[in-house]
């Protein structure tokens, strides 16, 4: 089963949804024109479906291998990166400064579903370079920044990011990694674990950045600073020169993802890595936060990547397999199983939640690129209260649903989909990171209620939820049983919404155990709706295009179709977390640790 | 890991929720005194953790392995299932007249759960031999029965069955095996698929139950015959003799239960294979659907199964793995994760669930006891119908939740979660076969929909319904607050689920289409909302007893707390399906095959 970019959805998200054309009017982005941001969708869907698609299941079969030290990625792998960095592909998004593209984040978003859609193994050393770039960026000196982010940018050394230790996983302030001042670097010793793409044999050097305790730094998270540990020592001239002592001692035997080598990395083993400073001493941890956006929107856009393969390989296998009559119909004769009632409802469950986290995440992507480039202090101010806002919310819960997704496309395959050969199965371990990494999903619930909505006490949600209502009541004066539905259907979530933030917003005061144990269910509800307002938006952008005639009808009636199903069928459940997110406090610490 | 069997949870749903004692009053059980019973927990308890639980990561490393036409057990398999039959554990529930101990099925459903807890992989085989030893018992002749029965029975013959065929899964109307009568016996040629255990080391003889068309069979399933295709056919004495013409020529490499080998079967290579009808012509699948409840009623219990399985290594995980501070307290030190509210509210989850699965699967056995045992028509007749309406539902929801389940066990592990050594990964890879095989959920929800509430409108769910009245009523005047919330979602489940039955009778016959749309979320409600009922029956108990000084109280809190988290949190989303259910057939259809 290969993958095809869904090109057309893509870009009614851009467009209608996510508002390409304010975000290409934004300073700076002046080469983002709409000619070009199409020439460069049409491209990057050819490569995800020429290049990468084709080894995911190669990528998944082999694995990459540490044999002597050395990574060995699958086959076919180190040609597809070179074929995508002379593309020029890994510099999109970057800095023009030092080579890059300077093409808006909510593209580079897009694009990467793409990547992470086509084969999730390799994409993740994009996603892991780009962190990187990031912090060299915002913090690395204008030497760092000539030494390494031109060589990043274009993707030919590759960065990571050197957090987790054993002890210290989701708290980083177990941190025991030590660098000790010497000359004009550190040397860099202890041992990081789950280092994703910390050793393999794409690119030509890797960056290491690097948590580590300065000595005498005070305990806990104020004594973390970070460090540049490059593979290869840069030689003056740029190049890559003497080898430096870390290294990949083993990498795990995972679930998914079996292309990307999750490294072991020993640091300093033959006297310490030699590394450099970025930034002031203490402050590595706040460093990272400042990155976390970004990557953490990319980990929520890979759970939307995954649904999107995850779907249309069921929705060509229920197009193909011939089992069983028709319920509805009289005739006797076997059809193709995507007639049956409930296989219909997997497939509308799956798009329909596809197509509204491809809203929410673009929405999101294109406050970040306005918070970034906005003339106007206030909107800046406010695209990036949204953005921090909704990043725990597209992260979870994309994630999770990406899950959800993969195995309802296990579920379409009946018999077949246990089988590897399929490829279906591949999808739901690859998948099953998703909620662990870049912060556990149980992080993100926290960051929402206990960070975001505490920062403000629910203000900037409540001014998504103004929107939402003003959707709400331009929607109800179309005529139309559809229209109808989604009014209702977003008001319903908007008022919904509002009670849920105000509790929450109280409790996180008054209660803050009770407002943890509500964090989850409160972030699927907060998801569910904010989608369903955009899901809602783009079907009537659609209803409108019906009307006037334009466009492609079979293509605006799915939009309307799709998100009328996502208001009746999924909104419902997830709004009835209200009650359950108000009350799981009551009972959530009853137990004493012995009655579990 | 290792799994300790969870014998006062279990011994408590037998007891107060299923009505041990009631099942162990029916005639021909009077050998399942309480002691009696209590003692073969304690055995299976001890043989599951010791011998079979240790064994579960082994199989799925190993898998099963086919060489020059043998398939190998992993090592310890067949040193295990000898201590099993020779434990007389595979007799348990059979028939005396042919060596079984004739104890009830509900009994036979609790050690049932701890052989698929302990070792999934394994105890397939003891499944497919139950539903094998059903379908000669009821319908074989009697020369059959003293050739098959005493050694399927004992254990030292096992059973399969051999329905699925490349084009013919959940439709065996396109079934295409073929036998030919041949003097006493049938010729049996082609090849079947999915066939679990068809090949193994660890018995003498495997008897094959094939599902084939003889010649001249009208087409579709009433030209569908059962036989008997044994491995060795049995000589005079009883013993194993000529191998007969069935091989296994391949074993699925499937995404989990790697210790049970899915086969490929070939009938007939050289020539034929020798077989017996079973029962008369044209009625075999009938006699698949005689011995379906139970097999379906022990898929589900594998869901269950596994879900216990995947709790135990969670709580343990999270009892041990210190990481942050207690967010509630102002203590800086890190504590162990159990104290975190999301942890608390992923295991509070996977723990009211597993009990309300064990109750309602308890129940269903106990119903099935009844229907086979009861003296009274009419409790038999009534048994029998209850039994019917609750085996999709269980068979569906427990593979659901255990899916969901085992998922959060990953999760609540964090990073080690998708580390294979870690054990929590194969759980979530062994569930995933459960909502496929035995008939999808959506068969599931479509035989509950289509076939039990359309047989009586909705009858005997009715008859349930009162029950939950009654409960309600009985729980109002209970002092407390525990109860008092107990009543309430007792009480709206109840409400709920009345009014989703009747719609979907009533949609059953005027619009089949939207009742089937409907189907999946209807079972969900339904599971949820029954399951509720009984857990929070065992809660009342649980209150009594805590009032009246009796028994373990930290025991009894639990059962309180974990039923009033179950109705507070997990109940309302469940309840919520009710409008999607109602809905989903107005979009379901809505879009053509091509636009998907």
């Amino acid at each position: 089963m290969t993958y095809i970019a869904p090109l057309a959805d893509i870009r009614f998200a851009l467009r209608e949804v996510a508002g390409q054309s304010d975000v290409a009017a934004l300073p700076g982005y002046e080469n983002a024109t709409e000619d070009m941001i199409d020439a460069v969708l049409d491209e990057a869907g050819k490569l995800s479906a020429n290049v990468l698609a084709p080894l995911n299941r190669v990528g998944d079969q082999q694995g990459a291998k540490l044999e002597n030290g050395v990574v060995r990625s699958p086959e076919g792998f180190v040609d597809a990166y070179r074929q995508f960095i002379d593309g020029g592909w890994n510099s999109l998004p970057f800095d023009p400064d030092y080579g890059g593209q300077g093409m808006p984040w909510l593209l580079a978003t897009a694009v990467q579903e793409m990547w992470q859609s086509a084969n999730m193994g390799f994409g993740l050393v994009l996603l892991l370079n780009q962190g990187a770039i990031d912090a060299i960026q915002h913090h690395g000196t204008a030497d760092q920044k000539a030494t390494y982010l031109p060589k990043m940018i274009s993707g030919a050394w590759t960065g990571t990011m050197n957090l987790t230790e054993p002890q210290a996983g989701s708290d980083l302030a177990q941190l025991r990694c030590r660098a000790v001042p010497n000359g004009d670097h550190y040397l860099v010793t202890g041992q990081k674990i789950f280092i994703t793409y910390g050793e393999h044999d794409m690119a030509e050097n890797i960056v290491h950045l690097v948590l580590a305790r300065t000595p005498d730094a005070p305990p806990g998270v104020r004594g973390i600073s970070l460090f540049i540990v490059p593979k290869f020592l840069p030689n003056p001239d740029g190049s890559p020169g003497k080898r430096n002592d870390v290294r990949c001692v083993s990498i795990e035997h995972k679930l998914g993802i079996h292309a990307s080598p999750t490294c072991v990395m020993s640091f300093g083993d033959d006297g310490g890595a030699v590394g450099w400073r970025i930034g002031e001493e203490g402050r590595g941890l706040s460093y990272m936060f400042t990155m976390m956006n970004n990557a953490r929107l990319a980990v929520g856009v890979q759970g939307l990547a995954i649904a999107e393969r995850a779907y249309q390989q069921a929705a060509a296998y229920a197009r193909g397999r011939v089992q069983s009559k028709d319920d509805t119909k009289p005739d006797p004769k076997p059809v193709t199983i995507i007639h049956h009632a409930d296989i219909r409802r997997m497939l509308m469950t799956m798009r329909s939640q596809i197509e509204a986290m491809r809203g929410l995440g673009y929405y999101t992507a294109a406050a970040i690129d306005c918070a970034l480039r906005h003339p106007d202090d206030a909107a800046r101010r406010q695209a990036q209260d949204r953005a921090d806002l909704l990043i725990p919310v597209v992260k979870a819960w994309f994630t999770d649903l990406g899950n959800e997704i993969a195995s309802l496309g296990v579920q379409v395959h009946g018999g077949m989909g246990f089988v590897e050969e399929t490829g279906a199965a591949q999808h739901l371990r690859d998948a099953r990171i998703l909620p662990i990494y870049e912060g556990t999903n149980g992080i993100q619930a926290r960051d929402l209620v206990g960070r975001k909505i505490g920062k403000d006490g629910g203000e900037t949600m409540r001014g998504l939820i103004a929107e939402m209502h003003a959707l709400a009541t331009e929607l109800e004066v179309v005529p139309g049983d559809d229209m109808a539905v989604l009014a209702g259907s977003v008001e319903t979530a908007a008022r919904t919404l509002e009670e849920a933030t105000a509790w929450v917003a109280e409790a996180g005061r008054a209660d803050i155990g009770a407002a943890l144990a509500g964090s989850a269910p409160f972030l699927r509800l907060a998801g569910t709706a904010l989608a369903g307002w955009l899901l809602a938006k783009g079907a009537l952008v659609a209803h409108r295009r019906l009307v006037s005639r334009e466009g492609d009808p079979a293509f605006n009636e799915a939009k309307i179709v799709t998100a009328r199903f996502y208001g009746e069928v999924i909104l419902p459940p997830a709004l009835a977390l209200l009650g359950p997110l108000k009350s799981a406090g009551r009972t959530v610490f009853a137990l004493a640790e012995e009655q579990f």
